[in-house]
């Protein structure tokens, strides 16, 4: 019997309180006994990667401890319940269902006289076989010409992922032939992005993908009419040139409008919903299914490994669980994603959404207010460009932030030069081995402007490359963290009501309903 | 007299200190006082700008307690002793001169015989009319053709800020006549980075500008190598398409293997070289030098501002002292930056390094440790797309986080729809008035999840579009108010001796000259 509660009533949680600064981790990370915890502290993840987590505060009795406030939690109980269809976003009354995309993981779930796993696959086939069309130059322009670009319209979830997804693999799929279109993105309701957009491709080969779950964000549906006048200006008809994603009860699903339809429902949050037809389409028609499939294939793979009790073998449960232990108990605010990897260089801000907007919460799934903090801020950028802004504070700086490091052995697209007798690729990865040394175990100076304290904490995703499976296994384990983080904290990790009060004061203030401060700034800024 | 004093040794800090808490900003933004205070709480910027500070947690006494903190800690003066040239970054016994670069604000400045002012105009009109000369089709390719595209070759302050300026600027240049040549950025040792860009431009038709202040980045080498090699490989004389942008004093200076050089030097730190021939060689090959004069103009106005000793004359000083009341008083660890902009999509980027570079420090300008926190965390992405990401947490999250938003009455572009009875720019603006009263305000709820608590202070920095003047403006106001931030911390804000041990210990990896964790972290990525 699964029961929800809040951290602060478990057991064991109070023995994990107990190991505040329980580890001196410059002093652990030094000498033979930090290689030793190099080879210990890790775990095989899917897409050929590990995670590292030698330069966590961990030791054994730490680990025994997030190993008891695991069972204690029920977390694999849990993610059963959730991939088995249990109503795990009570706030929406929404089961949660981005687990289902990828990978029937426990029993079949049926919604509506429908079972998920097939919906979401003939979703998949379709945007599959649309794309093939597409590429193979059978679906075409008015002029008989082939599409060259996709242009994705949504925002948040319906931007972020994909977009992070396609920056990806854009140089990986150029260097191994599987480039097929060039995908651009329109999410913001500021004129220009739209319009810088419309500038940089052309109109007449280019398909644009509306997507808007409910088919009423007003964000996504003000740069569809914008994207639709452009082409009608172009002398060109919009039903042969835009696509939808959205659900089947939306006004978009049947709409003579678009060239096709491809469906999502409402159990797929949009922040989850890269796996889905929203990251399904654009990435299918960029790069081809193949590839979109192989991503899927890595987070699958991943998801298994999430449901193994050994919190050792399950690298999504045991990074949740440090970064509890990092939040709650060492008391860190903030976590930055560091990526060795232009190719990430989007992915950060993905995390971002994900993480904020399900954990950024103090009210638990019961909608009782919780008495211990819950999900960090969230930020990063790739290195080593990071190292050459904001790692001097990730240094000395007052307050100590966790890291997490992620790292190839290999570039995408092999073109490298030696200088000083190493690749840029091995400059790379001798970086980011550095920055983790560094972060640990400090170095001490007398000068105190040059000393360096240490004792800062990170873990390292490794891979060969970042190939498709890799990617889908990375996304995975993000998403399968922040689920267990959400439920280490009690909270509904998938809805977000602390959006919608800014939605409703923006509509009083263009229908110029506003008083007080509201009319001020609207003054102010001359709406 | 100037004395450098720690904070906590100032009288009026134990003042300021005594009023945490001291507003209940949900009640003062309310109804008719909220709108009393849109109006009194803002300062006249640069640029058209105002800086609007009626959502941050100030009364007429905490406004009067940090005017007695700026007097006691001498803000004026100590930057009055910097721009007339006193060594204020003691660490590496330099003077700090950035300001000179957009206008003589004091006395004149000579170093080693030379008047810096005329230096770097002398500097700004040399790229100016090399940046005429290329777009006159004077200066050309090995073909006698134009060049058409500029690729800057720097990492850190040699990147961000530029590539951040050239962002904000890109569609408004377009669309105002102003654009002459398309820019792009490589920064990352990854090969990737370079390899993409490459393929993305006609070689033949591109110029490359190398910046390196001391001709010894690594990555910036590699990757002029990088360059280098694949313009012999086209068949091209790299000599006629490289630019250096470097110190007089480096091996960069005098080499035949530029068609010509730029002189920065080691009185303009790279985190603040924008507006040095750092940015000013891209910028004024990108959008032409009237523009970049533009930027300095708006920068030098902000500047001549931040002289004023009145804090509600002086947008920047009371930036900075607000700032510092939310993390010294308040214990906020971490700012957002939120422009309602597209255009300034990196601009938070560049802040982040501009901010926890200079501030995050634990030790004074006397190389001893201080006893109060530092620079908070920076990050931020643009409206209303962060809206659909983060937003949650910082309406509904377990910590309070200070919001820095930035709009603008009109686009850059001018392309807009009306739909639903507004623009997009309407929409933009609604959106970011309705925030700041969200956070600041809330709303009550009986069900918990849908209550938002309020109390989330905020500013914001209005401007009718943004030129380039409002964006120097822009930019001057975050750098003063960092240097203000600095000396009330009493650190040196000019040094990052946190970035060193890192390159330190990657030399070594790359001469696998390493033991211990670092050899078993070098083994995990195969160096």
């Amino acid at each position: 019997m699964i029961a929800w509660k809040n951290l602060d009533t478990l057991a064991a949680y109070d023995k994990l309180a107990a190991l505040k600064d329980h580890i001196d981790l410059a002093a652990v990370m030094a000498g033979e006994n930090g290689a030793a915890r190099v080879k210990e502290y890790q775990a095989p993840m899917a897409g050929g990667l590990n995670f590292n987590y030698a330069a966590k505060e961990v030791d054994d009795e730490v680990m025994a401890a997030l190993a008891e406030l695991a069972e204690e939690a029920q977390l694999i109980e849990k993610f059963e319940e959730l991939y088995n269809g249990a109503v795990i976003n009570t706030g929406e009354n929404r089961m949660v269902l981005h687990h289902l995309a990828r990978r029937q993981l426990g029993k079949a779930v049926v919604a509506d006289g429908v079972d998920k796993r097939e919906f979401y696959v003939s979703q998949q086939k379709k945007a599959a076989e649309f794309a093939e069309k597409v590429h193979a130059g059978e679906i075409v322009n008015e002029k008989g010409e082939a599409f060259t670009d996709v242009v994705q319209i949504g925002i948040g979830g319906s931007d972020l992922g994909p977009r992070a997804l396609y920056i990806a693999l854009e140089n990986w799929a150029r260097a191994t032939g599987n480039f097929k279109m060039e995908a651009h993105f329109i999410s913001n309701v500021d004129p220009d992005d739209a319009a810088a957009v419309l500038k940089a491709v052309d109109l007449s080969r280019s398909l644009f993908i509306v997507v808007s779950k409910s088919g009423t964000t007003l964000e996504t549906l003000t740069n569809e009419s914008f994207v639709k006048n452009a082409l009608v200006e172009a002398g060109l008809d919009p039903s042969k040139h835009m696509l939808a994603v959205t659900s089947e009860t939306s006004p978009m699903a049947k709409s003579e409008d678009y060239l096709a339809a491809f469906f999502m429902d409402d159990y797929i949050g949009g922040r989850y919903s890269s796996v889905s037809s929203v990251g399904g389409a654009v990435l299918s028609l960029a790069f081809g299914p193949e590839v979109f499939d192989r991503i899927l294939k890595g987070a699958a793979d991943e998801d298994q490994l999430a449901t193994e009790k050994d919190i050792r073998k399950n690298p999504d449960m045991l990074d949740a669980l440090i970064g509890l232990y990092e939040r709650n108990v060492q008391g860190y605010t903030a976590t930055a994603v560091l990526p060795y990897s232009q190719a990430l260089s989007r992915f950060p801000a993905h995390l971002q959404q994900c993480d904020m907007e399900s954990n950024g919460k103090t009210v638990n799934r019961f909608g009782e207010p919780v008495n211990y903090v819950t999900g960090p801020v969230i930020f990063g950028e790739p290195g080593t460009n990071g190292q050459h802004s904001f790692y001097q504070l990730l240094h000395q700086g007052s307050d100590i932030i966790p890291l997490q490091f992620v790292g190839f052995r290999n570039s995408q697209i092999g073109d490298d030069i030696i200088i000083e007798g190493s690749t840029s690729q091995a400059k790379l990865c001798a970086n980011v081995a550095a920055q983790i040394v560094a972060f640990a175990c400090g170095k001490k100076d007398e000068n105190l402007n040059k000393d360096f304290k240490g004792g800062r904490p990170s873990s390292i995703i490794v891979g060969d490359q970042l190939t498709p499976e890799a990617l889908g296994a990375l996304l995975a384990h993000f998403e399968n963290k922040i689920m267990f983080q959400g439920f280490l904290w009690n909270l509904n990790s998938f809805d977000q009501e602390g959006v919608q009060l800014g939605k409703v004061l923006a509509k009083r203030v263009l229908a110029h309903d506003t008083d007080g401060a509201l009319k001020a700034f609207s003054d102010l800024l001359n709406i």
